[in-house]
């Protein structure tokens, strides 16, 4: 067997100039543990997108809150640890002249900062933004959505919404042509984990949060996961984004676990019952209304199996039935894969 | 508020020649329970091609093996009682001149009829072909793919393999980049529902059997589905369409439920285990292989809460970890509504 020819001895130096494979320059928002994964698992697919896609990917900027790089040739794994000061914000990505933008950074709900002013100004220069942290989206989705319309730009979010649970995906193309009747999601890692502590070690929900605060697997000021905070954000992006709903967080009802007694445990063990801490979205006369709050369910419901740091999502659909799908990919490598799924996409559609 | 102007009233009589409305007719093959159900959503849903799409969608032309209909301007559901004797078969329907065809007909793995000629005639035109029965693609799914892409017309079988539980969609879209170690499925209602009576309501397999007969629940000849040929069917199907693997039936080492006693129920239930047969794919050094057979599953496995008509799929990904999905629509509409998810794909794409 002949291998295929090596193009390159035989091709000028200025090769690049004058060949039809694609480049594709991506800049990375928030260079913490998920942002340092995405780029990664970025470098480590190039040869997957040459092949499949015949396009040169590179990595031409990077940056966290102070400091961060940028190369025309692109950056590698050993130019992650050589950031520098000073080089951050909106305009120093740009600079890179980026084709697709992924956001990784911290996400403030009531601000959108810092992700809002990078995946506004990308948006608005025609850049497809990937966003991965929910600020920006709670705190101005639609305005978002009519700036990637304006220039035609994608604005893909299956990061910021479950990850590699697939959920707005599940909406837009697998069920595609039903009807949503019901969505009922357990969206947060965090108060999932809580609530099987409390329920299979007997713990109090105050010493479930301190072993779960030890193990790292809660922030030391819990209550965004705790009061519900985070799986609200995750329903109104869901209902937003997956299902066009128009919904704000002032129309979400949100409780969370914090205020669950041992006696409430006691009571749903007796009952046999499992509580998850459940968002919801429902369709009333074509009207979407979202809540989220504990439910009881009885242990043949799927949900109930659905334990420890694992999420899932029902679909209740009129003409495809239920669907259910649960997921328990490792962070923040689900994470990232969640979001490179999106570049993908965004390859497949426009090159 | 004022609604849009009634455009009908403005327009000339040779309207459709001069607009830019795009039209879209639908052949269908095979006119049992599938066939008139795909056909009769693909008319209740025309308002909503129309508006997302800008296409006006017509049924164009209807068979079963003996009878058929064809219409220019588009069949209605009170045709479908008058169906002409003699119109079938490859040549009506292409005669009809269809962009898109919808294969529902019976399904032969070792012949691939009458599907084979249908599908086959349809890409060999450039007409997109949607695919339900298994047959053909168990039979010739290789040749189908080339014949397929020598047109560039698209050949989706999302009804083919497991109806409205996501499959193929979850390996090609949803965990997009991911490479598949291991695929697990549930993937023959009949089965499963043979087995949970078994399990739950103590019966031999010859008495379930009988009594899903009496409901409709297992063909008058079972063995299809009993001795897990159905399951392999699909298996093969997804491990080809989704994964590309090149297997073939011999490939896959396959065993029902035909041989399970008494005596292994009662052994299951003692040690706490739930039996399910199971398709499955599994990636080592780069090579796929598959087979199908009875596993028995802890309790606290999500597969062992897919009881009854349900069907399950669990993927085993790199970067995504695992994702379960569960789905349990009401036939015939959940496999019309899978063809149909297709369809809108097609019309996105192409339109």
């Amino acid at each position: 067997m002949k291998g295929p020819i090596d193009l390159e001895t035989f091709l000028p130096s200025n090769y690049q100039e004058i060949s039809t494979v694609k480049h594709i320059h991506v800049a990375i928002a928030g260079f913490g543990g998920v942002g340092r994964a995405v780029a990664g698992l970025l470098l480590a697919r190039r040869n997957r997108y040459r092949s499949l896609y015949d396009v040169d990917v590179r990595l031409a900027a990077v940056c966290g809150s102070r400091a961060g790089l940028s190369s025309t040739d692109g950056l590698e794994l050993q130019d992650f640890d050589r950031l520098i000061e000073g080089r951050s914000g909106p305009d120093f990505l740009m600079a890179a002249r980026p084709d697709v933008l992924i956001e990784a950074g911290p996400s403030n709900f009531r601000t959108g900062s810092p992700g809002h002013g990078y995946i506004g100004s990308a948006l608005d220069a025609g850049i497809h933004a990937i966003v991965i942290s929910k600020g920006a989206l709670v705190f101005d989705g639609k305005g978002l959505q009519d700036r990637a319309r304006k220039t035609g730009a994608f604005l893909k979010v299956s990061g910021a919404t479950a990850a590699a649970l697939p959920t707005i995906d599940l909406l837009n193309h697998n069920l595609k042509g039903c009807e949503f009747i019901r969505i009922e999601g357990i969206l947060n890692a965090t108060t999932n984990f809580l609530l099987s502590a409390m329920m299979d070690d007997g713990m109090s929900f105050v010493d479930a949060l301190a072993k779960a605060q030890q193990g790292g697997f809660a922030e030391s000021d819990p209550r965004n996961d705790t009061e519900g905070w985070d799986t609200a954000a995750k329903v109104l992006i869901l209902a937003n984004f997956g299902l066009d709903a128009g919904l704000t967080m002032d129309n979400i009802a949100v409780d969370g676990i914090q205020n669950v007694t041992d006696a409430q445990v006691k009571a749903w063990k007796d009952a046999k019952l499992v509580p998850k801490l459940i968002g919801s979205i429902v369709r009333n006369d074509g009207i979407y209304s979202a809540k989220v709050g504990v439910k009881a369910l009885p242990a043949s419901d799927v949900f109930s199996q659905v334990a420890g740091k694992s999420k899932a999502i029902r679909i209740t659909t009129d003409t495809m039935g239920e669907i259910v799908a649960i997921g328990s990919g490792a962070e923040p490598m689900a994470t990232a894969s969640a979001a490179l799924k999106d570049f993908e996409h965004i390859v497949m559609a426009r090159h």
